[in-house]
């Protein structure tokens, strides 16, 4: 891994990052700059090795071990959003620690302040599922290639991304075996041996696991080779009961996304061409990202009876038939992380909703010289306390080698909603300092917090309402003066050509949906829940149409 | 999937097992016993039709849908025990619905029953771990096949269980990519990019994900081709650091084990030669199951530098030196439920220890005709809410369909720790009855609980510390009474023989550890951190030993 020439004077520690692929590397140089040892990432970057090390020489040394921590304010880094938001989000997923590249082509770490915001949304979603009767359960990863052939929409759709296992124990296997790519098929195996009378529905089941789907074009957390999610399966006697199931789901879905992670999403129905490979109706929640770029951020699937007929899952009703279960199935993933970035994030970095984020209120000690800082200190601790003890996220960055400048520009980066400073001045007068993470400046200060611990934790979960509200607002002003009405395929081609979403009347063929795609690179991404009623002619086709539908492009 | 021919009088629903294979089908047949349809799992049971369509004919229609939400006395079917341990076993799994057998050899669904017991070990686990400083993260699962070839020993104790991706997307991949068996090299492949300095150590990771390990013999939860666990990766500065945080580790999963899963383990150290593939040492809590034999139920290692020095893992420390870091794994997974099934299970069923119940408390109301049935039932959602209200897993089993006695059989297979009884008389005299799950019979009756709910909720909480306390007490007086100290071979041979353990001094090679085990079939389980001091002749060498080591038949 490391080529090390060990040199008679004590090396030079440098942070290097590969100007190509941004990915970090340790070297050490003589006083004279002669390369001594570099760490390279192994595997498939090795072939990198050349081009890397003459362009090291180039290369500057960037950022020494202690700013690593943060950014000062000199030392900004991240690109800013309105020069190169794909540019901007790398950055801000590096900086903010969120999530770093896996050796292999198109995976990726989940770093510790990435996942606790996962373990976030699995938190709120799962005791969700749970209060509405939802069970979890564990399916094998590894299924039969021949399973996914059963049902023979689900093929065609997941095939080209399928990973395979081919050997296990040293021998080649007679049949293939699929790295879960989404377990309908799985799940129907096995339901086809455990559902036996209508007595045995509705069965409600979830998953939280991971899934691989070999993506050609990946980027962290959107589109990832592997990614984490949950995949609720359910089974009904009845064709309204697994309809109306999949419309509870998505509802959870667009509850979590606007009332947890403050992101204004649209529900609705997905178009045929659109939908799940395998199922009859996808509904979804659409949101809309700082680039004005659409993302699916959840889905929910009434799968009717397509996979219970491929799998022969089969129950004796109250009537004495035996008939195939109705089913559902839905699923949200670490994609929701993307979009949290990219609906929140600002040139300053991350902004977390409350709701998700690891911290919610970081408490910066202002220590000066000369005064009591030991009074400072407790005061901090005390507060932490006091909101811990509430049940809030709190934490105290105590530290004295980074200045409070430094610390307000690294929790700002990590999103954290509320920072509390707290200096002798205000120990003295028995109040604190608030600043909103949401609102830069001033604006977002807040004086005269009381350090009396209920009033404290009061104004503490006030403010945080407040940054959540203030999230929500402003992607909701941003996503609605985002919406075009349109009335033709010009306005419509008009509206995207701007980056923006085109809302419209439609009536049109998949024939007409895919020209749209192809001339325009946008997509039908859903007809709204929300529809104007009545009826009137479609954008492009004329004819008449009783729903409005939004084309956006999209990840 | 099923064999449909549609005949003209109304089928009758057949419950079937496979005789060899123990699964079940669903058929139709005549009246005349003529087979209809027939539903067989597919995939690799395919090759048993024509064998299981045979003997389906002499296949006696078991267990109509009712009898399969429970088992009556009559309808008793677990195996004894004493008759044969690894049937019982299997009957608890399967009729407690604990697990199922996935479509691919090895492979285990985990029902929703016992993804609850996991549910509750995730729980237990993942705060301690987080009180100690511990951060969750996730690692690709897919990891090259040249990082396990960096570190020697690691290599070779895992090639052979290893599952391989050999094409993604279409294509054959360049590389295989193995499927996770454990993370070390992933692990310090990033390691190696985020430790540069002391500063960033110590760093404390862990992820709750699934593994693979291509395994011949297997057994569900025990020993399965993928199963789900934690796998805790730490480095620090010192090898006192990394020893302390193996050690400090270990101590944690022993706590567990005692103290929420009723489960006596005894800490100690394996031998080189049961030590993990690239650890230095190996730290494991070791628990006897009811047949007597050895379950390794959780494992931590001090890796030393061995990963570090592979991936070139490095950091600049105090004094300005290139140093590598001093490394930690821990794991501990699903096996953890097969062993709790098997320290505490009886011939009824299950018996779970109330730390790790989903339900600790069942309320079946008894409702007789003439009474009031209504009084009574609202007794039983008060107790359960009161229950629930403080924080206990409770539930009320209120149906009619079924007899008490059916019932109570039911919630004893589930191990459910404590059933409360409470029927007309008692609402009259504001009482109810408890029967503790780790007693049978009258002996673990507890009649005037009262229903007033502070004091339902209080005695609750006793019986619960009583049943854990009772489940431990058993399994610790069953260990102690199964552990032979040994002063010579013949007397280990004997012990082993009886099928029990076998503790005695030792000074052994390692060359007479495997003999030891070629003709014993026993291993060398752990070297216990609890050692009566001294010294003494090793039993097998005679040379002087100045520690004591546990012989057994293991999993």
């Amino acid at each position: 891994m490391a080529t090390s020439i060990v040199g008679s004077a004590p090396p030079t520690l440098l942070h290097l990052r590969c100007p190509t692929f941004m990915h970090r590397h340790v070297a050490t140089a003589t006083a004279r700059g002669v390369l001594l040892s570099l760490s390279l990432p192994s595997g498939r970057y090795r072939r990198f090795r050349s081009t890397f090390v003459t362009s090291c020489s180039a290369a500057t040394a960037e950022r020494p071990p202690k700013a690593e921590k943060g950014a000062s304010d000199k030392d900004k880094r991240i690109t800013p959003k309105s020069v190169d938001f794909s540019r901007w989000y790398l950055d801000v997923v590096r900086d903010a620690e969120l999530a770093d590249y896996g050796p292999v082509r198109g995976t990726m770490v989940i770093r510790p302040y990435g996942y606790a915001i996962w373990e976030g949304v699995q938190s709120y979603l799962d005791s969700r599922f749970k209060e509405l009767g939802v069970q979890n359960a564990y399916f094998p990863q590894l299924i039969p290639l021949s399973f996914l052939q059963k049902e023979a929409d689900h093929v065609e759709g997941f095939a080209p991304e399928l990973a395979l296992v081919t050997k296990g124990g040293g021998k080649d296997l007679e049949e293939p075996l699929v790295v879960r790519p989404t377990s309908e098929t799985m799940v129907n195996h096995m339901l086809a041996q455990w559902i036996q009378s209508y007595r045995d529905l509705p069965m409600l089941l979830n998953q939280w696991a991971n899934v691989h789907r070999w993506e050609l074009r990946t980027r962290p957390f959107i589109r990832t080779l592997e990614f984490l999610w949950q995949e609720g399966h359910t089974a009904h006697a009845t064709a309204e009961e697994a309809k109306a199931m999949a419309e509870q789901m998505v509802n959870v879905y667009a509850d979590f996304a606007i009332n947890c992670a403050a992101m204004p999403v649209i529900p609705g129905r997905k178009s045929r061409i659109e939908s799940f490979a395998g199922a009859n109706v996808t509904l979804t929640i659409e949101a809309m990202m700082g680039d004005r770029r659409a993302l699916q951020a959840g889905t929910s699937h009434d799968l009717g009876d397509n996979f219970a007929r491929a799998f022969g899952t089969q129950f004796l009703d109250e009537a004495g038939e035996l008939v195939h279960p109705q089913q559902t199935s839905w699923g949200a993933s670490t994609r929701l992380i993307g979009g949290i970035i990219m609906t929140h994030g600002d040139d300053m970095g991350l902004r977390l909703p409350p709701g998700l984020a690891p911290i919610q209120v970081v408490i910066v000690p202002i220590l000066k010289k000369n005064t009591d800082t030991e009074a400072v200190l407790a005061a901090a601790d005390s507060l932490a306390e006091a909101a811990k003890a509430a049940g809030l996220r709190a934490k105290v960055d105590a530290g004295t080698e980074k200045t409070p400048g430094f610390k307000f520009s690294y929790w700002e980066m990590k999103g954290v909603p509320v920072r509390v400073e707290v200096g002798p001045r205000d120990v003295a007068q028995g109040t604190c300092v608030a600043a909103r993470r949401d609102r830069p400046g001033k604006e977002g200060k807040q004086f005269g917090i009381p350090l009396e611990p209920a009033g404290f934790v009061a104004s503490m979960r006030q403010l945080l309402d407040e940054v959540h509200e203030g999230l929500l607002s402003e992607a909701t002003a941003f996503r609605d003066a985002n919406i075009v009405d349109v009335q033709t395929y010009d306005d419509l081609k008009a509206a995207i050509e701007a980056g923006k979403w085109a809302k419209g009347r439609w009536a049109g063929s998949d024939e007409d949906e895919k020209r749209i795609k192809e001339e325009t690179t946008a997509t039908l991404r859903c007809i709204p829940f929300e529809q104007p009623g009545g009826s009137g002619p479609c954008f492009l086709t004329g004819a008449d149409a009783a729903e409005v539908a939004i084309f956006a492009k999209a990840y």
